[in-house]
């Protein structure tokens, strides 16, 4: 059976994945872009930006295993867009432009019925209101033979942690603070009951750790 | 002049660098001594309780910086023992049996004055009762030339930061999560203004982290 996974989420060295006060031009909230400024340094980061060079190495081998194998990604609301309760019209189309770097079905979880939305290079964004089991029930099916990733933030991550559907989970620590936000970790000790810490690894700039579920095919 | 260190400083993925509900038989709190079980794989950390064997590698690389040029070391109450408020008398004389591996002056801060302790092996413990500048202006002149340490915990390490004069902060990042205890790290975004992130590296089982005031000679 596909495998859920989670890559590539960055928390501060404080634990946020997210500063506070998202708006449609902070969408990791105030500060939270410095989470994402390792990814920038990497070929990887750079060509989602339509740019050329970057570093190889670590960093961009964790990056690159995010996409290996993905066949549909699930995401909560507030990392496909800022507009909070129902939908006013279908003008916002996701933080991505017209061509999302996702080239595969995309389950955007929220409580406000909206139709599907298909953009270029083979993304489409599917809103799912019937919760996570229903979410990757979806994504199980779209995905055929290939893995699931949960996209984010830290609340939907959270919700396929505590019901413990998530396969791999890959954190990078970030050494940066942030003092308020979006918290992974919150108070449960026992989140992570059941995985095994795999790898710690380091690029000289961000500490990437990856958990494995005991379990795990 | 002497520089104002902190090594080997663990904490949990979820921001503890103790657990809650410290005791005499619990010197770290609840589920405190998951933080240092990769000291004592080292041979450092064996060689610590009379023990040989034990890795070497990065981890006893960075136990082994902690102690290289310190004449003396700083520690809250907290980190000496388990005993609040007034000394009820001088029978408890710290957690680490008669001959403390630290053989040069020891520091602790406490509101409730004690007699120096001289125990075997060069350490005294010197109790100050004026703040966290008067015992720095005390372990400055027992140093010499030598560097001061900040021991712990998580109270005494931050009063340090908050006043700035923490020149290197290394913590070990270790994959657990306490859910509760001792924080580091508030939900102060600034605490670490001012340092740049020097070296991010790992072992394989602990991320390692150095913070170097950007001030410091």
């Amino acid at each position: 059976m596909s495998r859920v996974r989670v890559h590539n989420l960055a928390m501060s060295l404080d634990g946020f994945v997210a500063g506070p006060d998202q708006t449609s031009t902070a969408p990791l909230g105030v500060g939270g872009e410095r989470l994402h400024e390792w990814v920038f340094d990497t070929a990887f980061g750079r060509a989602m930006i339509g740019e050329s060079g970057g570093s190889d190495g670590i960093d961009q081998e964790f990056l690159e295993r995010g996409v290996e194998g993905i066949g549909a990604t699930i995401m909560g609301r507030n990392m496909f867009g800022s507009v909070r309760g129902d939908w006013p019209d279908e003008s916002w189309t996701g933080w991505w432009g017209p061509e999302p770097p996702y080239h595969h079905p995309v389950f955007v979880l929220t409580h406000h019925p909206r139709p599907p939305l298909e953009m270029a290079g083979g993304t489409t964004f599917t809103f799912v209101t019937d919760g996570v089991l229903e979410a990757l029930e979806r994504a199980r099916a779209a995905a055929g033979d290939l893995d699931i990733r949960i996209g984010g933030g830290a609340t939907t991550v959270r919700e396929f942690l505590v019901a413990g559907i998530v396969d791999h989970l890959h954190l990078a620590v970030v050494p940066v603070l942030l003092g308020s936000g979006e918290r992974l970790l919150g108070a449960d000790p026992r989140l992570l009951d059941g995985y095994a810490c795999t790898e710690v690894s380091s690029s000289g700039h961000v500490a990437h750790l990856v958990f494995e579920r005991a379990s795990a095919g």
